[in-house]
């Protein structure tokens, strides 16, 4: 984690307005979703079909991270590289990526629920 | 629901991108939140806790009503004044805002489930 990685100021005491301070955009879920499918390195998230932009990226592993969502931990040393996951306070997203799932699929022209992503999130 | 309003172009077909293409930001789904609590006005909504920025309410509910997810009527003519509320398709949202809360609630330091809250969403 970076040691300059802040959490914002928390808007107000509700509990949706809090989790949407630390995870309210359009990438962070994404990169929630692509852990539950076994994504673990940079590249996995880099190649998603969504194509995050590499600095959208970083940010949102670092921003994670310090809300103690993910963890990271070094699987190589020259130069250095890292391995993420989820922390327990991740793993606890499925329900919140179960929902959004579910409603897209239902309400979104267009989407497709991928059997793997239906398998990982009814375990 | 201003002509110029225009969907996102979908970034993938996955449900959990499509979902996030209409409400992965910081403020609409505390605007669908305030519905479910009783709001209609605009009013209503620029009071809540968080101080929603007006250009963000207004642009929000532009563009929360193009997603099919709210839908406005005049309540008033001279001048015209509109009263918002969730369609079919928002109100089956309940579900993202119920995980969204379990999750902030169990993990999101200082947060309180409002007993109001817990009522409309477990109904």
């Amino acid at each position: 984690m970076s040691l300059k990685t802040k959490l914002p100021d928390p808007r107000s005491a509700c509990p949706i307005s809090g989790a949407l301070d630390l995870l309210g955009d359009r990438w962070s879920l994404l990169i929630v979703r692509d852990m539950f499918l076994g994504a673990t390195r940079y590249g996995d998230f880099a190649q998603s079909y969504e194509h995050i932009p590499t600095n959208i990226l970083a940010d949102r592993l670092n921003r994670l991270e310090g809300a103690g969502i993910i963890r990271s931990e070094p699987y190589q040393l020259h130069p250095r590289r890292y391995a993420y996951s989820l922390t327990p306070s991740g793993l606890r997203l499925k329900g919140v990526l179960g929902q959004l799932a579910l409603w897209g699929h239902q309400h979104v022209a267009g989407t497709q629920m991928h059997p793997e992503l239906r398998e990982k999130l009814a375990k």
